[in-house]
């Protein structure tokens, strides 16, 4: 079994990668071979007993996605993305990476044509939605993107579909949740806070929120989402059919549960660590974002995440503090 | 007002540049200019009292669409596409024109940025929806198109959305209806029948049915369709908002009640000459088409279709027969 990731560098890759070092296997085959590239230099995981090449370039470029996928992998990972600020920020590189990287492979892989039929495993996103929204979006609601990255990831979806459609590869695409809690630093993306304000007071720092704790929305853990990664790649896609984009499952809260689920598993004093400090442009950016989702396709699928934001909390204490708490 | 139209040698592209030339204005300002475009030389139409150019190229090569847009139209209908039986035939050639070609057109239009913000009328179709089907399709329901032709229209919408959301243009995407009565010969698209057992015997002549009276479509005349396109170029799309993409009202009827209506138009004689002859392979394909829509947005936006199949056959005799049945 040898296998592709595209975007190896980012927190899902990486994290991706640890799981199959982990698991040696995929679907109960061994793993022979992890090819983990990105536009910088990914890490190889630690522990791995099958063969790993890192490798650093822009597949968007002419040659470069024919080249990833000339060692015929039998699964490919497709996580590599210009992110929402930044497709926002720069239209065409936005284009270029998300819309023209994503179909350069797709043909790349058609193009071999000799009976080659990869897994493809799509990283979507929930941004494929925009405002308004019914109470819970359903598997069935259209998709009105309101930013270039949900527009771009949207058209994967759609070449991904075809593409599987027409047999040139055997193709899932996978709309996460927000990930939460996000391992690192705290960084500027307007969602950004629903972590902060967990893993900072987890690990004895202060965090801002900048939004009122009515704000609900849409979670799981990265842990859930390299478990949907890992289901995508070895689901027998015939029971999806031709609708091969899915919701995945995840937990809608609002920022008041979030902090008591942070005070049932940290205490007092971990909560005491949350500064409020309204922020007018998040609030209405926030407001825009899908809330609530009712993924039943996905879940009778068997994708499965957590169920209560103690979980997901336990989940990053666990991965990510070594089960303590400062 | 300058007005472009891409596909300007097809059939609602002709009927368009004709009721242009009849009505002299757009949304109540007088026309100066028609380019009509088309892979092959367009006609112009007769009678018109502005200023008309017909142009043959390939919008889909490089500086093509570059070229068109250059002359600043105030108003673009970009109708050109590789139709759907073709864009499934030829994959390639499906995307290049239907998602490449769409691209550049944005792009060249994008490019200019100079202020320059044309209105930007885009066909879309029905094949964005893909079965199963609701019993009516409403406006919010989920693009998984089955088709590359309906893949590369989704796709055209979301660029058309994105595109206008960053203000480079006010665009309006027209999800037409099955056209029918279609004029000229019959042809072996799989949906030619709709047309074929109302225009042939209208003219006299015999028309093969190869499906069941059962089956359920979704119609507008050609003359409608030309209605929906210039009132997508002259509406406020302030009440439009962000959702650019419109599924057009139509009228869902049978082959039965197709039949009948034929029957009260044009006698006994002309229903005689309907031959059956079912034809399991295009009674399969159907069965897979959308057959009815809500489409209560358009509606209150102003779009307006026939309400009955009797005048959509008026509309046929009136505008191709010059009232006369055979």
């Amino acid at each position: 079994m040898k296998i592709l990731i595209l975007g190896g560098a980012g927190m899902v890759g990486r994290k991706l990668a640890e799981r199959l070092a982990g698991d040696g296997r995929l679907g109960g085959i061994p793993i022979s071979r992890v090819v983990l590239h990105d536009i910088v230099m990914p890490a190889a995981p630690k522990g791995a007993t099958f063969q790993v090449e890192c490798l650093a370039s822009d597949f968007s470029l002419p040659g470069g996605a024919e080249r990833l996928v000339a060692s015929r992998p039998d699964v490919i990972f497709h996580l590599a993305a210009i992110v929402s600020g930044e497709a926002e920020a720069d239209f065409e590189k936005g284009y270029r990476i998300n819309l023209d990287g994503t179909r350069m492979l797709f043909d790349a892989i058609r193009r071999i044509g000799d009976g080659y039929h990869p897994r493809v495993v799509f990283t979507s996103s929930i941004a494929v939605f925009g405002a308004p929204f019914p109470e819970a979006i359903g598997d069935e609601f259209f998709n009105t993107p309101l930013t270039s990255y949900g527009t771009q990831k949207t058209i994967g979806e759609l070449l991904l579909a075809d593409y599987t459609r027409k047999g040139f590869f055997d193709g899932i695409g996978i709309r996460l949740p927000t990930i939460c809690v996000r391992p690192g630093l705290p960084n500027k993306a307007a969602s950004g806070f629903f972590s902060n304000i967990c893993r900072e007071p987890l690990a004895g720092k202060e965090a801002v929120l900048p939004v009122s704790e009515e704000v609900r929305h849409w979670h799981a853990s990265p842990r859930a989402a390299v478990g949907f990664l890992v289901h995508g790649a070895t689901i027998d896609t015939a029971k999806v059919g031709p609708r091969r984009n899915l919701t995945m499952p995840g937990l809608s809260c609002t920022v008041g549960e979030q902090i008591e689920a942070l005070r049932r598993v940290g205490g007092d004093k971990v909560v005491a660590r949350i500064r409020r400090q309204p922020d007018p442009v998040i609030e209405k950016i926030v407001a825009g974002w899908p809330r609530n989702f009712d993924a039943r396709r996905a879940v009778a699928l068997g994708f499965r995440a957590e169920a209560t934001f103690d979980e997901i909390l336990k989940v990053h204490v666990e991965d990510e503090l070594g089960g303590q708490i400062a």
